[in-house]
This record gives structure tokens, C-alpha cells and sequence, in this order.
């Protein structure tokens, strides 16, 4: 994976993706004269994985003064606590007041996937984990998703603006409307064989027509050692992909002679699924998974005054002056 | 509220926000010389309040041919059913097959903030909700995550973006900031009506640095009749807003003779919290949600097709030909 | 249905399945010269249907005195309440007290499985239910089982010597062994409507090999307008049958044109399956239930002596006297 | 315990007791001229201990021809995992398939019955556990029952018949009703003192008229020496048989000398009952279990073809080709 | 019932048994000569029924000065509201700031042990409930609560000092010591026949040596028409008392014509059981009930000051000014 | 503290507070002319604290004879088990039969308090427990209640009775009710150390008005070195005294050099809530424990006799004889 280049949007550079009142604020506090360099904190809301951190490096180095700023920060990807300052800028208060919405944006909504992946990541226990939950999000926001999955630990995505993002190759199959059009799913795996240039994999979707078990055998037969994997995705309507249907179509190819073909699920898998895919030993080389990533809830990010001037303020319920974390790195 | 303009961005235009597989089918189908007239159907994945369909309407005037095409659909906000089909277009599969990964995004993630408003504005009882949920969600979606959250019901939201796609004022006080930094909350609300133009309502944040009920009554003393309302925040840390709070708020308002004061609560609201309020009698005026709206999971919406040229057909697990629904009107 | 005629066991009938201590008992009271005119009531455990009244009727035949005697009884296929009396014998100890044990177990076990049969018939709601659970019971009682759970509403069973019992036609399908050794599901329900008599229905298995819709469809293609119905019966490794299946498979005969073709579901149906695909409208044609019927805890039923030469008595616990019941009719 | 003979009843040899598929697949396949070697497995449904085999043998050893056949099975008594093969056939599908339903019914019932006795006698942890359940279930199988409970782990039953399979003494005290006929406890244990031969314990039921405490000192003043023990078998409706009850009885039969008269405890135990008596360290010196027992839920057993003709088969759900088990031995 | 004289205690009146914190404020408000006519109100921590309040008047009219004082208050026994101001006192505050502990301890003491006793009688639909619980408070507060029972709507107590201070007869039978010293049931309740004068009513305690059906018609048979009742105690060790119970020595004594026989249970009696005892419809006379009423937990109730010389004040948390209920009715 | 001198009142003396069948009783024993010389045991009916032991002696000097007697019990603050003998009188029973009312009553009170005493001490862990809750309970107990505390491990109490009876001072601050007369917390604490002798801790309560961040350094400020400390007391209305909180203040506190002001949490504690802010290490420097405390569950005790004349007796459910407990010492 490349590091990303993150150039902000002119609607975040402009303000009109914060909120109102840090506008007037800042409006105010030029009428008022008032600019005193001020020390903001994030912290998080819950533990996680933190991200979005390099896309918020890319926005201060846009806004902050050349000098006259210190910027102290965790790094893309580390883990973080319940209540941790993630971020510490120091710089006169007008130069990035206006800006507390989208560097909260930025990291909740990113770290809420890079968590979720690494969620499952974990409970894979090595088998690998794709990113497959484009199709859950606002396509502008689809390419930071799959950053974040990648972050967290997924090893692809299917995304093809996700993966342009971080430098890999997207990741997939075959939809099942191909196979439908084209009435079968040999005829169709046949076609992709004859048409894709040979660095794509040959993994056959094996659950539109029939029996993923039969079908498997079938698309097997057909392409022989070409034949990189299956994949299972059977529907909720007949019961998704089970520890044992995994565990009989590798015995099923097994049998037949193809050792070599891989098998990935995917369909509505969770944490418990995953775990129990894994803790009953099924013979699963891959998981895609969409919307447990994709859909998962950001973390709450809260940024608070703490000094003013070099002088220890907070608001209620916060304690005034710098909150100690060793784990910060001077960033800018 | 005005109708927004969506324009398709080049993203998504040119297939980089979907899924690799649909490109690489697309591409089989041309070379196999494929083109069928195919109906596809969206189904929704719960009950909700359907939102993203303007936006998809935009994308679809965009990419499909001109004539030979029959779109139907539900309207934006309409309320759908668990596993309702609220889409259905019969064109050239080659003409939209690309875009079934962003059309799925569109109405997953903007049906899933609609809905977590609408649910707001049920609990709420006609106590009007503001959405204020910009800083959970990453700033390339605050612009259509707050027109969600309108179409759920909301009556406004903070962020500017918002307010301009659905053409009305942004809604919002002032941020703790701009109080700790002018160092006083009188000093920040008399620097407020100094400052902002008349038409901006006064309403003054009430939880920096002082007891809510004393710091309500020291505002209300300063600006008298031009303060519209007090904003209780209060942090977790101090056990969040409680419905005594308010009722005590209000009491002693009332009784230093400033009844038209109103009172906005805001922190952390979820529907159970909305219901306390509302069931308890406790005289708010407004509502703030965040992140119960705009963290709000997405609704999974799932593309299927029922018919290749006018034969009923489907993949294992759904039912072949179109399924009847006779809410759906003729979109284009 | 025809009534059966039970005929006592010589094992009963010597004492030999009865408990050690009544064999005692009677024997000492013979040494005692004590035979007095006893009055023992039988009552349940709990609520349920009756069943095993026709064969405890059989026993007592044989074993009471033809005068000097006097029992009543609620009918074979009454419902019970919790702790009622459904039996009451009044004749000399010796003559009936060695039969405690068998008329207590043939009353329990039999009201057991005729109890769960009557869950599954109203849960079914007018649905048919058959009784396949032969083989979750010993031999030696297959045919008592399938007895009462007819009595409990079963319209069928598949055991011969059940149907025997009751004097009506077994019902059954195929076993998956025929299809497997057969190799195929169409050659295996083309060889049963060869040799099979006229008057059997042809009903296929379809989920031995391939997918059950697309099995369905094969085998209604192949028999035509001979093929009564197919029995889905998916196993749990695949998710078991589910309404979907049921709704998908309806769907596509009928879009075949196979409209007569029926659907009977079995595989581990409970109370709360058969209830699912009841109240979500699948078109279920008929229910074969298994376990849930053959495997019912029994209802324990207890016996108490509570008068003695017309004195009320009992022990500790009870009540004294005839306990009043005016349910009961006179059966001897 | 002796090693009983078992003989197959002549309704189970006929196929009676089989359900009707079986016996129309045989009519088939001698039409078809089809009767290849297969190898059938049984797999059982849940964890628990086998029981069943002995008759299972009987019954291959009167059906399967005399060469030309192989069976593995697990032996009686053995403990089984979940899903399980413990029996494997390979020999001419047309002499033993009717009789699958049979094989999987003794299997299923008695295994059944043996891992609920197994069960009470781990809970007991060394204290005796004796079978008292004949009376909720059929006399037919009285005996299997009472067989397979010692099987589990009891020491010994009450009924004659399941006594007589093992070759042991039945074991039980006097029943409720003796007790009424004469009166009064103590005179019923006095006159089964003097006419029950000398080898059988002298044990006093003790609840039927009076406190459970004063009766067991009056029968124990009676019988002095020759007094067994009493049996505690208090009524639900008296709070049954606690732990200080035992307890209690234990001290006022040692205060008065009686320390050589045993306790035993009855009338609705279960796991949790036992456990809670050997947990407080009640002084019981036996148990009988009764419903928990013979009431117990029969272990689903399933049988499926593996192999025909020495090629691995199988049906959609389960693996094709012999199940390794090492634990099979040669039974046949 | 006769109402009660309350006498302040020297040790409340000297402010000993207050809190020391009201003491020292008193001693400073006199320094400062202060001491202005402040309004105190009490409310409930929730709802409940209202005791203490006559104890209170006396303390009030001893402290109180003759003018210069109005006192509002709901009247003893009253259903109380959860935070229902009950008590509302206006007068200079040196007279009676000091008794804040008392009046509260008073009242949350006592309308604790009415509104469990209100709770009993409730369920006891119509069967006469007597307090029975001295034994598990302090001597020192016996009297009081028997007295806070009995406003609770117990028809006795069996304390001789609770009984004194509503002018009404102690209930109560007998203890199980009497009968254990005079070694038999039977001969102590023909000594308590013998020597209690005849307004006593003659109950015998039947569980201390024998079954206790046994015993209450050992004890009919005794006393005949004399004998009032039985009353079942059955310790925990036996089970307590329990419906099945109180139906048969009801069914056994009715059998020996001993009709006119009440029945009373007592022991470890609480709501559930009592409701339990009524909805199955068991005969009971009488219920006595111990610890659930004398064990039962305080109602908090605290006091504010709402008004200080006519001007609204609350601490914070509180709503300045007189809290309206028009429940309240002039007291003082 | 000192050990308390307990007098037993008239009316325990009396027999005035014991249930009426005592006195029946030895009424009747006394016309019998039977005085044995009996055994009673008292047992707990749970785990906890002993306390009372001390006053249960005093009364037993008083009433038993002066030789021909035995008492062995355990001490006063003693650990005791679940139905553990804690008291064992031998003596002739006219001497005490009468006072087991009050003896358990003693008991059953004293303890309750002691053991929830014991409860909060050990989960504050070293962090000092002050009994707040005189308010809860009718003052004749209060002073009974705050040595029971103390028994259990507290440090002091607020009643002055409480603090008397133990010979130490009593603990407390002020009452919200002088704040609000005099108008501000600042002066109310200026005016607390200008007439308080000197050796009285200066400790202001800073909830009352303003937040308590705010008012800890107002106080702070005007007291300087001589304030001991501030009580936190925040209402329910509020949320109550959260762990953030306390850490806020004694940041604050920190920040402005006042680190010699000790922080007091009062309001609503149970063991939850101190364990809650023991182990996010609050900074907390005292409990203040209220209802916790004085609204405890009495321990239920009981007494039975189990000799008489050295005979062993007891009732049923009981063991006869003397109940061995080597944790026993002799008393009197």
C-alpha cells in the first residue's frame, strides 16, 4: 500500500463544511480583535483504531501559519483509547478554529471503519479480509472507506476508486447479474477466462443457479487449473453461507481432484460469523466483507480548548491545561 | 426547502466508485456482443424513510438512453417497508449496469440518516429537531447528510453546506470556543448581538464555565428581550442535560420575568432521551441531534434482475419476474 | 381412523413391567387377608390432550373382577387440565393394584405424544400434518407413538404398523438412499411412478443432489401432471428450509405452468417453525413432523388410593375423598 | 449386570415398524435390479452415551447376509461426541435398508435414556442412583428403558422386567397404597418384615401419614436392627424432599441410636436437585430418579450413504467418501 | 384504633438526635441575628403511603411558636405521590431548623413500614393481614411501627406495646417454645385453654412436632368447639407453607366437621407469596406477616427551603417558590 | 471510641415490646409450675456484621438469675455466617423467655445496619465512611444506628446522639438551609469560621448555588489555608456527584495552589457508586454514606430451643441438641 496524497476539498478549505457558529465565531473574534494562540485537543470517544489522520495532516498544512504552530499527533493506524487526545494543535485560534467540523469528520468517520476492519481482521486470525461494502456508503466517501478498511487491516477492496487511493489492485468476482445475462455460470466464467487479461484471478461466483456445492464442481471442471477460487455468497432467503457448506464443497473438490481452488464467503458476515467460521476450523480463504465495515458506526471525536496564551482553560467538565500523553509525536 | 440540483460527479460518472466486477462485466458483455434489455429491482433491507432517490434520478438522466427505458420508483422521503422494492429501471443492462454500486450507496447511506430523523422527529412530538451532527461524519458527506436528515423531518441543520443545498439558513449558537476565549459568557453573547446581522436569532450557549440555571439568568439579564434562547450542553462528565435541569431552567427564567426565553437542548440525544424529555413534560423548545442522525447505520439496499428481455428470471433465492408493488410511480 | 383393538401384552398381564414394590404389596396383603374395595384416581402432570385410555380400557378387562367394580374415565382424545383426574377405579386392591405401573406409563407416554401432536396441528392452522418420527423411538413402540399422535390430530403417519393401527394408508415419499443409489433425483421419481401402484402419489425428495427450485422444476417437467407434490426437506448444514425457499419454489412451478404440483416441508419442524411459515403466508402444503412429536417429554401421571371400603382416605399431600371431576363418564 | 440376550421382535424383522418409504425404495430397486454394496454411517445428534448397539446386532445379525458384509460401531455404553458416526454398514443395500428406521430408533431411544442416567450419576458423585421410572413410560419398553438407565451408570431399577434383562434383583420399598390399606407405616413395614424373604432390604417409605422425622424413629423403633432405611419421598405438595429435611432425619435417627438406617431420597429429581444434595452434603445414601430418566429426550440419530460400490458418495449437506472415526471397532 | 398521644422525646426535643451540621447553623444564625420566616418543604423519594405525620404534629406544636406559623400538610395514611411535597412549614426558622433530621427520620421511617403493610393488604384482597414483625426491629421503634402498620391497613399486631398505642388487643397464638417445653402440641393448647382468660381466642400452632394436618385435628378433636383456628408456620427446612397445604388441612378438618376451624399462615410471607396463596384460592383466615413489613426499606424524604421571607429561593436542583399541591390541607 | 454504657428501658424490662404470646406463655408455664432449665440458640439468617450483642448482655444481666445460668456468644463486630449460632442461653426459661423479642429485634436491626456499614467500608478501601443517614430513620434509633455504623467500620457520624454514645464528635458541615438564608455559599463559610471553635473542621458544601468547580475556589479563596475542605452533594436532579467531577475539582483545586483542600462525596452513595469511583481512582478524600446504611435490611434472626433439662429437643425442621460453634465464647 502507497501513502495516499490527500488534497482538501475547496468546500472544506472554504468553511462551508463546518457548522455555522464556528464562522461567526471567527467573524466575532476579528471584530473583537482577539486572536491568541490556542491549544486545541481531540479525543476519542471509544478505543479503536484511529485514521483520517493524514488526510488531517493535509488540512493544517494548508491553513496553519509557516510558523508559529506546533502540531502533536498519533499516527494513521495506531491503536487508540476511550478518552485519548488523538491530536494537539497549538497556532493562533483563527487560523483553524474554523475548522473543528471536518478534522472531527475526517477522524470519526475513518476511524470508525479502520476499527470495524480491525475487528475483523483479528477474529479472521490470518485468513485474509476484503473490504466489499462500497455499495453501503455515498460514493464520495467510497474511496476513504476503503483507506480506512485497508488501514485496519484489510488486504483489498473492491472498490476501484479505493483501491486507485492506496495503490493496489481492486479486488473481485463477477456480479451476478453477468451470470444471469449470460444464462449460466460455466458460460460465464468461460467468458471472463477468455476475456480478462491474464493477471486478473478466475474466481467463479457459485451460487446464482444451483447448488453451490454442484455448481463449484462445474466451474471446476471447466477451467481446471485456471481456476483460482469459488465464491460463496448464498443468500439470506436459503440460510447464507454455513461453517458446513464450506466444509463440503472443499471436501466435494477436494475429492474431485481441485486442491488448488480457493474458496471466499462473503454475505452478511459479522464478528460472531467470522468467529465462528474460524473456531469451527472451515476451510474459508478469504472473507469479503461490506457493510460491517461500511456501515459502522464513527467514533465521536471532541476537541476542547486547553490553553490560552499558555494559559490552562477548559470549559466544565474538562481539566484545564495540556492532558499528558506520552504517546503523541510532534507532527508539523 | 428547495428542491437541490445534484450533478453526478466524475467519479462516479466513470465507474471509479464502483465495484471492480461491474466494470469487468460491462466489459465481457460488449465483447460478447451483450446488450439486453434487463429489469433490475432495489430492495430495501428495513424499514425507513427513503432518501437519495433525486440523486439517483440525476445519475440515472445522466447514463441512460433516452428512450427505450422505463424507470419506476418511490419518492424521496416516502416511508418503505422491509424488503420493499423502491426502484426498478428496464433499460440496455450495458446503459447502468456500472452504477449499481453508487445507486445502492446513495440510498443506503442517505435512507439510513433520513430514517434515524424521522425517528427523532417521531419521538419529539412536534418539538422541532435541528440536525447538528456534522462533525461525526466525514466533510465530503455533511452536504448530503444534513439534506437527509431534512428530508427526515429535521427543521434545519448547523452546517453551512446543508443549509445551501436545501436552501435555508444554517442554524447554530456559538462554540465554547469563542466563550473560553473571550473568557466570559456575557462578555461572548453581548459580543454576539454586537456583531451579527439582526436576522440571526441570539441564543446563547449556557454551560462553559458556570451552573446552567445562573449562567441562563446572567444572558437573559444582558440582552433582555433580544436573547431568543438558551442552549443547554451540558458534558457527560456532569451527567449530560436532565429533565429536571430544564424545568428548573425554565422555573427560574420565569421567574425573573423572562418567559420568552426558549430553551434548546443538545449532547448526546438519543430516542430514549428524546422520549424522557417529551414524556416527563419538560419544557424544551428545541431538540440538537448529532450523532444518533448522522452516525446512523446505513439502510443495505440490494439490485437484483428480474427480467432479461422480458423473461421472468432470478438468481436462487429471489423470485423470477417483477415483483408487484403498486406504490412505485413512473420516475422517467 | 379406525378404533384399534389394543390387546394387553403377556409381560403386563403377569406383573413383569410393573414395579417390584406392588408385586410386594400384593403379596403381603394376601398374607394379610386384606382385599378391600380401594378407589384409586389417576391424575396428570399437566395440561395436554388424553391418549392411552382405549389400551389402559383393554387391560382393565382383563384384569377386574366382572362385578363388584366400577371406573371412570375422560375419553381417549379429551384435553386434560393440570392436576386433573382423567381415571377413577373402584374395585378390590388385589385385583388391580399390581397395574399401577403400566397404567401410569401407557397414559403418560401416549398423552405426551399426543400432545405435542395437537401443538403442531393448531400451530399449523389447518396446514396437514403428518407424523414421521419413527425412528427417534424404539420399535416396540412405533406403532403407540403413531397412534397417538393421530389421536392428536396427525392426519397421517409414515410408519406401515402405525397406519396399520388405525387402519389407514401410510404416507411417504422416497428415502435420499433410493435417489443416491439411483445417481439421480428425475431417474429415481421416474422409476417410483413405474412400479409403484396407481393409487400412491408420486411425491418427489428434492434436495438430494441439487438445488431444490431447481430440482423442483425438473422433476415436475419430467412427471407432469402425475407428480402430486415435492417434499423439501433441506438439511441443516445448508440452513435448513426456510419460508423463502418455500415462497421461491412456489413461484417458479407456478411460472413453469406446474401450479398443481404441492410443497410439503419437513427436516426438524418445532412449534415455533411451523408457526414462522404459518403466520409469514409460505404455501406450505403439508408439515411432516419428526421429533418433535416422537421425542415429547411424557406427561407423568400419578395414582392415589382415596377411599377405602367407602371411607375417604389419602395420603399426605392429598386430598381425601373422591375428588370431584364431573368431566368423567362411566366406562365399566 | 449380565449381558442380555436381545432377539428382534417379528413386526421389526417384516418391516413393519419401518417407516413406508423404505420398504417402496426395496420394491424399486429389485425391480430395478439394483442392489449394490453401500455403506451406510449413523451419526448421532448430540454429545451423551450410546446405547442401543447390542440390539442393534442382534438385529444385523439376523439381516445381513453372512459374507459379504463389514460392520464398525462404537461399543455400548461408550460416551459420544456430537455428530458422531458410531455404526457403519457396507454390505448389499437390499438387506439391510428397510431397516434404517429401526437401527435409528433403538439407537436414539435407549442412547437417550442412558446419557440422562449418566448424567444423574456424575451430579450423584458416587452416591447410588437407582432407576425408578417405569411409570412414564409404555410397559413395551419398560425393560430397554430400565436396561439402558444401567447402562448409564445406575446401580439397579424397580421394575421386574428391566431387572430380569440384566440379570439382577429389582430393588424397591412398598408403595403409598400398602400403606393405606393397613393404616398405618408401622404396621405395613412390621408385616413386610414378616413375609418378605430374608435377602430383601427392610426399607420404610416415611411420608405417607406423618412427619417425615417422627415416622422414621417409630419404624426404626419397630424394626430396630433389621430396618434397612427409609425412603424420603415427600410430595410436591409439601415442598418435596429438602436438603435440611435430610438432614434433619439423619440427626434424629443417630440421636436415637439409629445410625445404621439409611436414607434414600425420591420423587422428582433432577440434575439440579442431585447437585444441590451433593453440593450441601446432604447425608443421602441413594437415589431414585425417576422421569428425568425415563423422560428423557431421545438423541436424533441419521444415517446416510457414503459410498456405493466402493465410490464416495453423499447428499447435498454432508461429506461424500467413509468418515474417518477411529474409534470404530469391528463388529461384524 | 384509637388515635395515638405522641410525646416527644426529651432527646429529640434537645436536638440530640439531629444532625450536629443543624445545630452549629442555628448558633451562627443567631450570631448573625438572623432568623427570618423561611418556608420548609418535605417531599417523597417515591410513592408510597404517608405515616409519621401525627408524630410530627406534636413536635411541631412543642417547637413551633403560637403565632407567626402556618403549617400545610397531607393527613397520615394518605397515598403519596413519588417527590409529592407533604409537609410544608412556614414559620422563623431558628424555631425549627434544628428538627430537620427528626421529621424526616419520622416520617421516612414510618411510611416505609405503611406502605409495605398498605402493599400486603392490597394483595391480601379482603383476608385480614397481621403485623408480626417486632422481632426484627429495635425495641425502641416497635410501637411505631406496628402503629405505621396498622395505618397501613393491618388489622392487628401481636406486640403488646404497638397494640397499647392504638388501644386495640395483641394478636397471637402461641410460641413453638411453649410447646416444645410442655412436650406436645395438644397439651399446650389445653393448658392455654385452661388458664387464658375467655375473650382470648384459642389458636393452635400445629407445625412444631408433628405433620401439620396431623396436628390441627389432634388439636380440633382436643378442643372442639373452642378452638378458634390453627396457624401453619412450616419452617423453610420443610418448605414453608404452601397452597397445596393450607387446601388440605382445610379439606381434612372440614372432613372431621371441624368447620368452624380458621386457618392463619405465617412465615417468611411476602407479596409474592401472599398474591400467590390468593389467586390459587387457598382457604386462608389470616395471613401474618413479619419482616416484609417491619424489614421494609425507608421512603426518603428530604426538605428544601423555598421561600425566605416571601421571596422565591431553591438551592440548586430545585424550583424556587412554593411547589403547588392542592392535596395539602392546613394543619397548624 | 468508647465502649457505650447500654441501659435497657422500662418498657423492654417490662415485656411491653415483646410479641404477647411470650407472655402468655410464661403466664401458663407459671400455673403449670414448670421452670426448666432450657437452652436457646439464636441464628443469623444471612452473612454480615454481629452487632447488638452488647445491649442483648446489658438486658440479660438485668433479667437472668444470678447463678444458674450460661451464655456463650460471639462479639460484637464479628464476621458471621449464613445461619450461624451466634447466642446461646442456658437458664431457667421463666428468666428470659419473654425477651426473645427483643433479643432478636436487637440483633436483627443493629446488624443490618453494621453489615451494610462493613459493605461500604470495604469498598471504599481505605477511603474514610462517615454515616450521614439520621434522616432516615425514626430518631428514637438513631442513636442505636450510629454505632452500629461505627461498629461496622465507619470513621463517625453526623447525629450528635450517635457521636455521644461512642464518646467521639460528630462529624458535619453545614446544611444547604444556612447557605440559602444567608444568601451565598462564600458567606455562609466566612461566617461558619468566624463563631465555630476552632478545633472544628472548616468544610463548605458547594453545591448550593453556583457549580461546584466554580464555588470549591470561591471558598477556597476567601478561606485559603483555613479551609479543610469542600462536600460535593450534587442533586439527583443534577446527576449526582459524578467520578469526572471530582477529578475536575481536584484539578481546579491543584491548578490554583489549593492542594490541601480535601474533597467530600455525599448523596445518593450505594456500593456501586463508591466502587465506581474507587476504581477510576477519584480523588476522593471521604464518604459521607447515607440510606445505604440506615435504611439497611434487618438480618433476620431466629431463636429455638434445643435442650430442655439437658435433653436435646427441637421443633421439626431443626436439630435437636446443641448446635457445635467453637467460635463461641462464654459471655456470662
Amino acid at each position: 500500500m502507497k501513502k495516499p496524497e490527500f488534497e482538501p476539498a475547496e468546500a472544506i478549505l472554504s468553511g462551508e463544511t463546518s457548522d455555522i457558529y464556528f464562522a461567526r465565531a471567527i467573524e466575532i473574534l476579528r471584530h473583537e480583535g482577539l486572536n491568541p494562540v490556542a491549544t486545541m485537543e481531540f479525543f476519542s470517544g471509544r478505543r479503536g483504531v484511529l485514521c483520517g489522520m493524514e488526510e488531517v495532516r493535509a488540512l493544517l498544512e494548508r491553513v496553519l501559519p509557516g510558523d508559529n504552530r506546533e502540531v502533536w499527533a498519533l499516527a494513521e493506524g495506531e491503536s487508540i483509547d476511550d478518552r485519548e487526545v488523538v491530536l494537539r494543535i497549538t497556532a493562533p485560534y483563527q487560523s483553524y478554529g474554523l475548522f473543528e467540523t471536518p478534522i472531527d469528520g475526517i477522524l470519526s468517520h475513518c476511524s470508525g471503519w479502520a476499527t470495524a476492519a480491525r475487528e475483523c481482521v483479528d477474529a479472521a486470525r490470518g485468513i485474509p479480509v476484503i473490504s466489499f461494502g462500497a455499495r453501503h456508503v455515498h460514493p464520495s466517501v467510497v474511496g476513504v472507506m476503503e483507506y480506512a478498511a485497508i488501514v485496519g487491516g484489510c488486504i483489498g477492496c473492491a472498490s476501484i476508486i479505493g483501491a486507485k487511493l492506496v495503490g493496489i489492485e481492486p479486488t473481485g468476482t463477477m456480479p451476478h447479474a453477468l451470470i444471469i445475462i449470460m444464462g449460466d455460470t460455466v458460460k460465464a466464467i468461460l467468458a471472463f477466462d477468455k476475456y480478462m487479461p491474464a493477471g486478473v484471478p478466475r474466481t467463479a461466483l457459485v451460487d446464482t443457479f444451483k447448488d453451490e456445492a454442484e455448481e463449484s464442481l462445474r466451474v471446476a471442471e471447466a477451467l481446471g487449473e485456471r481456476l483460482n477460487g469459488v465464491r460463496l455468497d448464498t443468500p439470506g432467503e436459503r440460510g447464507r453461507v454455513t461453517v458446513d457448506l464450506v466444509k463440503e464443497v472443499r471436501a466435494r473438490l477436494d475429492l474431485a481432484g481441485f486442491k488448488h481452488v480457493r474458496i471466499f464467503v462473503t454475505g452478511g458476515l459479522t464478528l460472531e460469523r467470522i468467529t465462528q467460521f474460524v473456531e469451527s476450523g472451515a476451510p474459508v480463504d478469504g472473507f469479503g466483507v461490506g457493510s460491517y465495515i461500511s456501515g459502522a458506526k464513527p467514533i465521536d471525536f471532541t476537541a476542547d480548548l486547553h490553553e490560552i496564551e499558555g494559559k490552562p482553560v477548559a470549559k466544565r467538565g474538562r481539566i484545564p491545561g495540556i492532558t499528558p500523553n506520552t504517546r503523541l509525536k510532534r507532527m508539523m
